[in-house]
């Protein structure tokens, strides 16, 4: 059988020079990857106590939805400024260059809800810090961060100290 | 039980006056309501031939992939202009106010392919009559356009006319 790895198409210097970029529509594309990723991803998950699957937009809807789904818990989505009609929560943070602002829905967690962020890629960790802070501020508890696909080299998880981190697949650099 | 509709909380006015925003993020946030938005769609697919759903960028995600892992199809995502790392089709087409760009990876649909699109709302029905042109022009087979909401005083359904539409929720106006 086919290891998930090996449906990962990367393309080098993309979108710039040094960059390597890992595209996981070609996970998707091929049913069997498609169930690979998200059995693995929801693997890791195992035992786990939670209430509440959180995915950013928009790759983080697209594996955070099917693991809510199977493990029968709420999906709430943390989008870009603007998306959301109701009442939200935001934050800004800086990104490589220049900076972002998500939102999330205040209504949508409450003191002891215990989330699990659910997000396609880990890159320097800067994103699911600024969700982390959002949630936190809400009252809820993030009782993991997990990813598909890690980029060692880039040391998110020195970002994330004291917080869970899992991946399905490493790679040693960025 | 409560029933999916009630799920789902409309805005007045939102985005801008005389609309009323339905927001689908208060379905996902109780685990029942999301238990049944992706089980009341994958009931209108019940006897379909295809292989591929496709979901545009990024509700059409939330809806898309659980119904592709159930369903152990593959899921290809439609994304906005320069989302997509390798070679893309592309298509212009208006909105009310401008117009939008949305992108397909030319490799993700052979001839012969048959696709469902599945998405969280029809209003006009000019985002799914973009899209079926991208799946076309590849060689894909549409055949269904499936979506949660459908906001009947808009008229998508003439647009799309000739191909099979389906919704699991009904407003009469816009």
């Amino acid at each position: 059988m086919k290891k998930l790895e090996e449906y990962v198409v990367s393309i080098p210097d993309y979108p710039e020079k040094g960059i390597i970029f890992r595209d996981v529509t070609s996970i998707l594309e091929d049913p069997e990857g498609l169930q690979l990723s998200i059995r693995e991803l929801q693997d890791k998950l195992e035992g786990m106590d939670f209430n509440i699957v959180i995915g950013p937009e928009s790759r983080g809807f697209i594996f955070g939805m099917p693991i809510a789904y199977n493990l029968q818990k709420a999906f709430v989505p943390i989008r870009k400024k603007g998306k959301l009609p109701c009442e939200t929560a935001s934050i800004k943070y800086d990104l490589e260059y220049g900076s972002a602002e998500i939102e999330i829905h205040k209504r949508s967690i409450k003191p002891g809800d215990k989330v699990v962020i659910v997000d396609d890629l880990m890159a320097t960790g800067g994103t699911a810090e600024a969700m982390i802070k959002l949630i936190e501020g809400l009252g809820g508890e993030v009782v993991e961060v997990l990813c598909l696909i890690e980029l060692m080299g880039l040391k998110g998880r020195e970002k994330l100290k004291g917080y869970k981190v899992d991946s399905v697949i490493q790679y040693p650099g960025n």
